[in-house]
Parts: structure tokens; C-alpha cells; sequence
């Protein structure tokens, strides 16, 4: 198991902040703990820019010499934070994972602005694939991660870094993007939480977009508790993007988990279901069925028919001429700066006419309107968050098929206008940890961090790949390393 | 002036409907006085399917012996109709304008089994610019309609014969279609009244699809209130068509108009009108925003810009390929089938990308979002329902510009997701009407039709191609012809 920053407590907010409080811990102790840590370790592919220690400390400064009334209105105060970095922060550089399309970014996305106003400290931009597309964490043109648990395994992606600075216990959350499941696979490859909130409730303004109609914010943290608390802070409507969409209604039987209330969750078919191989994934998926179970769940068999369908629409259909609408003409005349396959995805955008466009555009209402019943029968879908993971050498081996795998249970998501958060589910015998997902319909994501919440802590898994469990932050314990 | 059908009552439903409750006039008189004049008339390019007289007199013999207590219940009962040939009703042909398309339809569209359920008559099927595709009337496999008031002059479309079925007293109401215009245009065109609904509230499903994302069912009446009963019957959320939508709620001061209560509308600033040179076109609307004024109204100079980039996005942009998914197939394997013109049209969409159409998409997005805070600052938009109107001969010498001018204020409408009821506003010194639209927020169709109904009755024009005033209908009086 990997160390964490060695301040001998977990960076979750509530471990942080009851430090910060009591004094057992100043601001500066942090930021010096993290930069130390960083700077021990090198370029491990998880940063690619690093904000520097003098900036920290006086931002770190700047936060201490605020009276506690200033302090009190700030509800991420002094809690470290890493962003993917296909998302602007003015002054700093943008490089979406491609050394040569870096770009000194003129203003900070809006969800960023907000973090930064509500006292959080930004401590650099992290690893992705390239242009966010991918799910591996390879598909970098920088130092290419590996897992948190081992350096055989990838990261996943495409928001590798984001979920590693997280795991590792460097930063207390990361801003990461989510479009077919960029949010999600790397916080199950690593052992964290993963919050996709509802298209639109996260502006994607400033940002270097793959597919504008899809793309989410996302937010990494060790428990789904942090995840709500980011979650509030970062949503809000942004006028000036045309695709952020204010709060909505939830369901009234989905505005809040509650223990004391069943539920229902539908899990895939077992004929749907797709492991590839691995028993051990499938096995950690029917201990989180039966988890939910004793949390007072009813699982229903659904038929994950139409979710496939509409994830094989995702891959197959007309969404990669986003992409390409997106940074087509830079890697048209760049193409030696690009990594060749997400070159060859891109590229492969031209090939589609306007007519495809729309009947895509047709199809993905008919499958919305299709599962439309199916809430009226769960309250939540449950899947694996992936069915496997690959070493990063079968992944260079057969970079697209197996890419595709690992979006058998995520690629639909945002097609389809639904929330969802991935929630660690334990490890397989090789070490490398299993997550399971848990899907609602837009605008539940109150409902999913505390359902995730509540597995979480009946699991009591460690907290990514830090010395810390689920249960020593339940029980508000500063335990030592 | 053209007669109506002789019956000595203007067929709007409160006429209509008094005669019926008196027994003054019975529904058989009604069905055969129609099927005279149809007869009498000939083929003038209104009607492609007319229902045989054997099954009007059956079913409304079926209607006659039902009992008080069951007419009650029908707020259609005995009330006659017509639907443009690219909607279906089972058993009956489809053309969409183009003889070598026709078919035998298998289904009814939703509104139409509303319409039925609720005891109108179907007349028959009525003429359109083929596939839907035009806002001229001439664009026709069947016999050219021409205007209302003149044999020179078009009358406009697509939904030439549903307007001229309603201008020319045949029907009481008729259902048309509107993507770009074709529900208002060809109202304008001929004097009577054209309400296109908010997009998805009347189902599309069973017609013969132009721009999926953006058709609409239109209704054609003589009066607003006409229009305003029509569309209660008729709306109804579709489970089964993607593009169906719920009711949903106005802006709170859009629920009703009331002559109590002050409005603002907004015009075009001057420098932003067209009326390509017709100068009674332009008198006028100059006149209808004065009797706005005297309604109450507050006239409210905006920047018509967005409006007009949003018309050349829908012109230039890349939903023309949606029409080629709806009926390019037809189109490449029959060409000699179709209207040169409208074959161009269609087949031009082979070239959009799919990454245009994205850009299109997007583009449509950021004008929405820009156009929104006008809705804060006026109930109303009010436009021309066109700037001018052209012969015949006219158009067929220059089919796409002169086409193009007649969008000049209807093109942007269903792309920015607005409702809209085009209301008579006089006559031009040649004889030919001049109509005004009152454009709002989605799902402002009462208080649209409530404004249209109290700036038609303070004009007090005659009733479509009619020998009665709107003041006629207003007093509850039956003036002979």
C-alpha cells in the first residue's frame, strides 16, 4: 500500500477541517506536507503543471491571516485541490494532455472560480488522455501513469491524473471530466469516489471540450460525503454557456437517501452482464448486490438491453464529429503532435454526414424515452463500474477493443441525461481495486452520494491508496500512519 | 369577395355550434352544403382526398343520434375539418404533395384521433409544398392552389390547401404543419388565423416528417378563440414519439391575456424590417402596432440581429439533412417523382458534415441563450407575419430567394423554441391580406391566443375569405350571405 502525505491524517474535509480547527494542524503544514510529497516522488504522469510552493504559501498565508468570521463562510477553506487540465485557470497553461496544443488559458472556468471562492487551494493541473478521449489513462502525451496499486495497471481515464492526486492522499478533491465515463473509471481503478452530477449543473465553460453536448464536470474525493459538499459549492447556472442548466426537481422519493427507507435497484440481466474474464470483478459486483441488499435494497433484474444499445450509439455514432468540431482543425494541421490513435478517432469524424448526425440525435431520444418506465420501478441502476481492468501492456496491445470494454457500464450515462457516482467495492486477489456504480435519473445526485455513503461505510474499505478506512473518518478518528 | 359555402353562418365553432343547439341548421345541411360546394368548386388545387359524401352523411348520422348527454361531452361535435396530406389517417392515402409517394396510412396521428374522439369531421386530406418543403404552395405535384383573394397571387404554404380549406369557409378548423413558417405564412397569405403551438405539444407522430427536431402540428381557425379550443383538444403528451413534450407552464404574466392588464411587445428596430419594397405591407403593421397600443400595449424597439442569424442558421444550416433522413431515400431512388426544387433542397444536405450539423446545434443553443432576457423585458415579439407576397409567376421565376424573403419572420421560431399565432391584420390597396404574428415564450399559446383574439376583434376584417366580420361572430349574430 502507498503512503499518503504522512501528516498522519486522511484529507478528507471533515478529518481536515476538525484539524484545522483544533489547531493539530495549520494550512501551511499542509501545503508543505503536499509539496514535499510531490517533490519526493517526481514525475510520476500524475501532474502535468504544478503550482509553485512560494504561490501556495502565500495563497496559504493569505487564507490564515482571514479573522473566523471571514473563515466560517467558507466552506473549503484550506482544502487542497487538483484540476484535470483540459480546464482553464487563468495565468496558468492548458494543454488537454498534448505538449504541443499548450495554451496560457485567459480566464478560469466557472466551477473552478467557485472552489477558489469558497477557500479551497489549488495545487496544479493534472494527467488525462489526450483531449479527454479514452478510458485507459495511457493515451498521454506526457509521462503516462500507472495505478495507484500497482505500476503494471493503468490508471484509467480519461481524468488519470485527477483521480491518482486524489488517491494517493495529495489533494483533498479533483475537478475532473466526465463524457462517457471518464469520471467514473479512473475512480474505480483507483479506489475513490466519483461524482458525474447531471449534464449542465457543472459549467463546462473554458474548458477544452470533446463532445460539448455530453461533456461533464466531474468531482474525485475519497468519500461520497466530500463529494456532496464539492458538489454544492461547484454547481450553479452559468448564463453565458448555453449548455449549463440550473438545479432541477429530483424525484421526490430521490431527494435524500435515507437508512431507515427501502429501496430499489435494478442490476444488468445476468446474460448482460460482461466480466470478460474476470471472476474476480464479477464476484466483488454480487457482494456489492448483496451489501445494498442489507441495506434494505430490493434488486431487480433489468434489461440492460437498451443501455447497450445506446452506449454502442456513443461509440459508433455521430458524437465523434463533437470531438472533432472540438480540436478537429488542430490535429488536421498538427497531426505529428497528436497521439496516433485518438488522431485516428477524431479523423474518423469526417467520414460522417449531417443526416447521421441526426438520426443519432433521433435514436438517443428514442432510448431515453425507451428506459423512461424503468425509474418508475428503481430507484437507482447498479453496475459494475467496470468489468475488468487491463495492464497498461495489453491496453498498448489492443488500444481500442479494450478501451471499449471498460465503458460497457459508463458509456451511456450522459447520453441518456442520467447521474451517476462510483464508489470503491474492494479489491481483487491481485491487489488492483473493483468499483460499482450507482445510476439515477438527472438531478439525484443527493440521493447517490448517500446511498454511496451509506455502501461505503459498510464496506470499510480503505480510503484510496491511503493507511486510512472508511470507518476511521466515520468515526471522526485521526489515526496515525 | 369569395362565398362561403352558403349556409348562412360563418363556420366558427360558436356559430357553428349555436345553429346546432338551436336546431337551426342540422349537422346533415352542414355535411351537404360542404359537399356541394367542393363539388361545385372543382379541382382548384385545394384538396387532394376528399372523404366520399356516402361516409361524411354516415358518420354524421352516427353523431346526429347520440344523445344530448354524449354531444355534451364532445367539444367537437359535428364540427368540420381538414389535415394536410403529409399527416396520416388510417385508411386514407398520404402523398406529402408528390403523387409518386403516396401511400395507404395504416395509423391515425394522435391529434387527429383527438379531433375525432372529440366529434369533428374529416373532410378530407388537403394540398402542401411537397414534403412540407416551401412556404410558396406552388412547390405541388397536384393542381397549383392560389390565394384566397386572387388567381394571381399564391397562397403560400406549406399549408396551402389547410389555409384555403379554412379562408374559403369549407371547414371549421384545419391541422397543418409548421417548421419554418408553413402554419403562418399561408394564414397571412388568406385572412384567417394560424397558431403554431409549442414544439411537442401536439404529437408529430404518423406524418411524413420534414425537420423532426423542429415540425410542429399547426391549426388553422377563422378566429383565435377557434384556435384556442382546437389546441386544448388536440395537445397531449405522445409516450410513444421521443419529441413529444408535456404542457408546461408559462411565465406566470403569460398564462392569460386580460384587457385589464398592460403588455409590452417588442418590434424590430426599423433599420432590422423588411418588406422588400411593399409599402402597404409596411402601413400595415405600422397600423396594427398602433391599435396594440390602444389595446394597452407598450411598444418596445429590440435588436431583431439574433432573430435573423437565427433564420439564416435554419436556411444555411445543417437541418435541411434532416428532411434527406425523413425522405432522401425517396428522393435519390425517385427524382423524376419530385419537385425539381425541392429535390435540389433535399439532396443538397449530402454534403453536411456531421460535425456542421454539431456546430448548427450549438449555434442554436448560444442564440436561445441570448435571446432570453428579451422575455424578461416583453410579453410579446410581434412581426409581420411576412413583409410582402408574390404571383405566381413571380415566384416560379425566382423559386429559392423570393421563398427565402416570405421566412424573413417566421424561420427562427421552432429553432428557438418559441410559440407563435400569425392573426389577420387587413388588406393591401391590391385586395390581398396582410397579416401580423405575435411571437412568445413556449407554452404561451393561451395568452397568445387571448392577445390575437382582442387585436382581431378591434380590427374587425371579415373572416377569412368569408362575407362575415369578426364583429359578426363577436355579437353572436347569423348574418345571411
Amino acid at each position: 500500500m502507498i503512503d499518503q502525505t504522512g501528516l498522519g491524517v486522511a484529507l478528507t474535509l471533515s478529518s481536515l477541517q476538525k484539524q484545522y480547527s483544533t489547531g493539530e494542524l495549520s494550512l501551511q503544514q499542509v501545503i508543505e506536507s503536499i509539496v514535499a510529497d510531490l517533490e519526493c516522488r517526481g514525475d510520476d504522469g500524475i501532474w502535468i503543471y504544478r503550482v509553485s510552493k512560494q504561490a501556495l504559501l502565500e495563497r496559504a498565508a493569505i487564507l490564515t491571516q482571514m479573522n473566523p468570521r471571514q473563515r466560517e463562510q467558507l466552506p473549503l477553506w484550506g482544502v487542497p485541490f487538483s484540476v484535470k487540465d483540459c480546464i482553464d485557470v487563468a495565468g496558468l497553461l492548458t494543454s488537454a494532455g498534448c505538449p504541443g496544443f499548450v495554451y496560457e488559458a485567459t480566464h478560469t472556468n466557472p466551477v473552478v472560480q467557485k472552489l477558489l471562492a469558497a477557500g479551497a487551494i489549488l495545487i496544479g493541473k493534472t494527467n488525462l488522455d489526450q483531449f479527454a478521449t479514452g478510458l485507459v489513462g495511457v493515451r498521454t502525451g506526457y509521462t503516462v501513469p500507472h495505478n495507484a496499486f500497482s505500476t503494471e495497471y493503468i490508471s484509467g481515464g480519461s481524468s488519470s491524473g485527477s483521480a491518482l492526486s486524489v488517491a494517493m492522499g495529495q489533494v483533498s478533491f479533483s475537478i475532473g471530466t466526465d463524457t462517457g465515463g471518464s469520471g467514473r473509471v479512473p475512480a474505480g481503478f483507483n479506489n475513490i469516489v466519483g461524482l458525474k452530477p447531471t449534464r449542465g449543473l457543472l459549467s463546462t465553460s473554458r474548458t477544452v471540450e470533446a463532445c460539448k453536448t455530453l461533456d461533464c464536470l466531474s468531482i474525485f474525493t475519497l468519500t461520497a460525503e466530500d463529494a456532496q459538499t464539492v458538489f454544492e459549492v461547484a454547481q450553479g447556472f452559468d448564463p453565458t454557456n448555453p449548455f449549463s442548466r440550473p438545479m432541477g426537481q429530483p424525484l421526490e422519493r430521490l431527494k435524500a437517501y435515507s437508512a431507515n427507507q427501502s429501496f430499489r435497484f435494478g442490476v444488468p440481466r445476468p446474460d448482460q452482464r460482461a466480466f470478460f474474464g474476470n471472476t474476480d470483478c464479477e464476484a466483488l459486483y454480487e457482494k456489492a448486490n448483496a451489501t445494498l441488499i442489507q441495506l434494505g435494497g430490493l434488486c431487480v433484474e433489468i434489461d440492460y438491453g437498451p443501455f447497450l444499445e445506446a452506449n454502442d450509439l456513443l461509440f459508433n455514432g455521430p458524437w465523434v464529429a463533437e470531438r472533432y468540431a472540438s480540436v478537429g482543425k488542430f490535429v488536421e494541421t498538427n497531426p505529428a503532435a497528436v497521439f496516433p490513435i485518438t488522431r485516428e478517432i477524431i479523423l474518423k469524424a469526417k467520414t460522417l454526414t449531417a443526416a447521421e448526425a441526426f438520426e443519432g440525435l433521433y435514436a438517443v431520444e428514442a432510448f431515453k424515452r425507451m428506459i423512461q418506465p424503468l425509474w418508475d420501478d428503481i430507484d437507482c441502476l447498479v453496475t459494475p463500474t467496470t468489468g475488468t481492468i487491463y495492464r497498461i501492456d495489453e491496453i498498448e496491445a489492443e488500444p481500442l477493443r479494450l478501451n471499449a470494454n471498460l465503458g460497457y457500464y459508463t458509456n451511456f450515462v450522459n447520453l441518456l441525461d442520467l447521474s451517476a457516482i462510483a464508489i470503491p467495492n474492494g479489491f481483487q486477489s491481485n491487489g488492483i481495486p473493483s468499483g460499482v456504480t450507482f445510476i439515477s435519473p438527472p438531478h439525484s445526485e443527493t440521493y447517490l452520494a448517500g446511498l454511496g455513503a451509506a455502501f461505503h461505510r459498510a464496506c470499510n474499505e480503505q480510503l484510496g491508496a491511503t493507511s486510512f478506512k472508511v470507518g476511521d473518518i466515520a468515526r471522526g478518528l485521526s489515526v496515525g500512519v
